[in-house]
């Protein structure tokens, strides 16, 4: 089969609002905010993602998410702008990173190889060229996986089955936005198909 | 000289409120938001832009992004967040894109190759690879400009020196953030050197 053929492995991102560490690297639930949601699936929409998911366990945020998703889904906003309809449809929210792992599953029938990101580093990070290749020519679905706050805990990095390579431009600041983040790795990742 | 001893030239990014379309390809000016400030400076600050100039022509708007600033710079977010300090120095309220290449060229000695940028391509579009190359062996500064709303207007692409060439995904869907769009240019332009 020639590279042409090849279909990628399903690839979903998850947005995580916990368990992500504060300022003072204490363990935290982030509050949702609209233009996580708005950015992130724009992106993931753009980039070919299939799912994009919002995980808190907090039944106010999940609320709040859930409405904003619906305003753009299936109420007003989606006369308004349909592109931004189309992008929304990606949005799941779940409670916890294993109910988003399960739901992967179930979607695409078997679990996903679970790839975590931040701005630290590790070292048995893989770059985003051995992902990408991986994503083409591989069998799993894929789960890329953000945090939100101060990034993710130590925990998530050790359970996690790979660690992504840290975004670094030829400054010493490392501080992007998540959003950015999401952006430049899904650009890096499919953006040069 | 080798490849390592070339120093870029200086490279600014101006995000426009005005003159850019709305939905109905009217044109307007948009309102500045916190959030194109913050993500904008921070993806600025990483990749080794000199200057984020913050364009519009409406006082009040000014005025406004002027208080975000100084909040952030001298208030009590330069406690709270010295990162946040350390990108927002680069931003600048101006009034037009004239007033940016006309501070560009007293900053930098020579008027800046102005860059446009926009989802819908221009059959002048330069690459990603092309541009860089020109940052990295060329003497002139350069003005990368991008727009809010629905974009910038055709009038701005007439008149610009250079067209970017649009991001694509694999995807038919071409509607990302400009906070997305700015941060992917960055890194598409200074993320690998």
């Amino acid at each position: 089969m020639s590279d042409q053929a090849c279909q990628p492995v399903p690839v979903g991102i998850a947005l995580l609002h916990h368990p992500v560490y504060d300022k003072n690297r204490q363990v935290v639930a982030t509050a949702v905010t609209n233009l996580d949601i708005h950015d992130i699936a724009r992106a993931a929409r753009t980039y070919g993602i299939v799912r994009y998911y919002l995980v808190t366990p907090v039944a106010e945020q999940q609320a709040l998410a859930s409405r904003i998703v619906r305003h753009w889904q299936d109420g007003w906003g989606a006369t308004y702008n349909p592109k931004r309809q189309e992008a929304l449809s990606l949005v799941q929210v779940a409670d916890t990173l294993a109910a988003v792992q399960a739901d992967m599953t179930v979607r695409y029938g078997a679990p996903p190889c679970t790839v975590v990101t931040g701005a630290r580093g590790d070292a048995r990070s893989v770059s985003c060229i051995d992902l990408a290749r991986r994503i083409h020519t591989g069998t799993q679905p894929v789960l890329l996986v953000f945090g939100t706050g101060w990034g993710l805990t130590e925990e998530l990095f050790t359970q996690a089955d790979l660690v992504l390579e840290p975004l670094r431009g030829p400054s010493d600041y490392h501080h992007l936005s998540v959003r950015s983040a999401v952006a430049i790795y899904l650009d890096r990742l499919f953006g040069r198909s």
